[in-house]
């Protein structure tokens, strides 16, 4: 007798629902439109906001041309435009590509040109830097140009489109369309070429699906956490952690960069719940001036990786209110 | 030019590692093996024996012939057994039939038969309803007796094998595999049979997986819930709880029967976190007498589903400290 399953079970599908992070993002738009997503300076976002702004960001590449498996590269700090990034490139099939703000022309030259770069999305402050590479790369990428005005960054525009004008020609309602497969690639980053060449490593949005839950339950997120970006989100993409927030429809907190001050700020007045980085996050944080701290009274988890940092120091961070997860 | 990308990612890869809840086991034996896993009455089994426990019942299941696509049904009450069946069972590659011990006889007889059953393990209590179900049916399957001694249910044995004795014949270290495929098929549920015969729904390793994600998500379980069976197991395999749990490596305490004493002595003595149910749940603790309630002093989250009770009834369980999630 032949097995009471369905003989064809055991193969995907033709009309599965692929696993991709983007109808995380989706979902917290409908389900809790008003709730916080981005908290930027004094700029505020909701969910619906978010989403609008992201499907724009889609809409206006896609009139751009770019589709499917085109690399959309970004030089951008930890702000609002790297988070509608990572979901508008990917809602029109294209790849992410977050380049390390650290890196110098001749390396960023050479990733543009291994990607085969179709666009660049760049922050003012960063501009002299690709400006450089673009001189050196054999790519010839449209260029936008991201002004953070609400941190005053404006040094030098390159290419002749703005990024914000380009959101505000583009389509809220935009249709985007889900991945054909969950293995296409969502997003590339590169290894630091320490050893030679930068090598890219593609994410695909299953996998990028998979980390958000287990980010999620891994650092005990709740409903509704308030996540601070004290961790450059062209890392790895942060940990997933610009796709995770959207399954528990959080809040993030952006932060250009990593000093004391305002991190303590950003947990004592937007109530931050949840932050990750390197252990020289900790040293800022333990090391800061009197006048650089602030008391708060909740506890605050936060996520490190790479070496374990010392015992006392983990011990001070302890009793300064943070609940430490190495991951 | 050609897409920088792998032209093979959009295919699943060859040896790409299958969604199955079977590794949430596995992980939580290896990482937490001295945590409790199963309470139930007097007895305790750590994380390290349920795992033991079920690689046991998979390997005596394997040795007597059972193996990929094999229907094994359980006619179960909420017991070690049947937290067992669900990891022991498709560990051999078979699917898990929970009965709804409710049934009668000939609605039974279908089920077994259509499911070409193979094996069925038969609580004692429901031993009378499943031998004339047996005397009804077409298929002949090998009948595994399980005597509930730690709640004294010795009612009457049917078939040759009795499960402790078939454990302890098991193979501990027992080499599972896993599903080839995660669209395999993990368990098998009936509906009700309301408009005709009752229909066969299948899950597939996949699908069960996702749900355990969403599970200890929705219900914001955090790392070691303490969840108490009200649900039964057999009606959509416990909504998937018999596998979420082991994501966050939390306790099942096991309940025969849905009533207000136990229920209030495990949320009380086991510090029980999580529970679910039917609105009648709600309505046994409200109605307690004095004698069967217990005081505790920590919220307990209840998920319910189906049709939500009256505003009074959740301002009731709200003051009772249960905090509610309609899911």
């Amino acid at each position: 007798m032949t097995s009471p399953y369905d003989t064809d079970l055991g193969k995907t599908p033709a009309n599965y629902q692929p696993l991709t992070p983007l109808v995380f993002l989706e979902r917290a738009a409908n389900t809790f439109p008003d709730h916080p997503a981005i908290i930027h300076g004094k700029k505020r976002y909701s969910y619906a906001e978010f989403y609008d702004r992201s499907r724009r960001l889609a809409s206006a590449l896609a009139a751009l041309g770019i589709g499917k498996n085109d690399t959309v590269s970004v030089m951008l700090a930890n702000s609002p435009a790297m988070l509608e990034a990572h979901y508008g490139v990917p809602m029109t099939g294209a790849v992410l590509h977050a380049i390390n703000t650290r890196l110098d022309p001749p390396v960023i030259a050479f990733m543009l040109d291994h990607a085969d770069n179709k666009v660049i999305i760049v922050d003012a402050e960063f501009a002299p830097v690709v400006k450089e590479a673009l001189a050196k790369a054999r790519v010839r990428p449209l260029v936008i140009n991201y002004r953070d005005l609400e941190c005053g960054v404006d040094v030098m525009r390159l290419g002749k489109l703005d990024y914000e004008e380009l959101l505000a020609s583009g389509d809220p309602d935009y249709a985007w369309e889900m991945p054909g497969n969950e293995w296409s690639a969502i997003s590339l980053n590169y290894t630091s070429g320490t050893t030679g060449s930068p090598k890219g490593v593609v994410y695909h949005h299953r996998g990028a699906t998979l980390m958000c839950y287990a980010n999620t339950i891994a650092t005990n997120m709740g409903p509704h956490p308030v996540y601070l970006w004290t961790l450059p989100m062209f890392h790895c993409n942060g940990w997933c952690f610009p796709w995770s927030l959207s399954v528990v429809a959080g809040t993030h907190v952006c932060l250009r960069s990593v000093r004391a001050k305002p991190i303590y700020d950003a947990i004592a007045d937007d109530r931050v719940t949840h932050l990750s980085g390197a252990p020289f996050v900790m040293s800022a944080l333990l090391n800061a001036a009197e006048n650089e701290r602030r008391s708060f009274h909740h506890r605050v988890a936060f996520s490190h990786a790479a070496a374990p940092p010392p015992e006392a120091v983990l011990e001070r961070m302890d009793a300064a209110g943070f609940e430490l997860t190495h991951l």
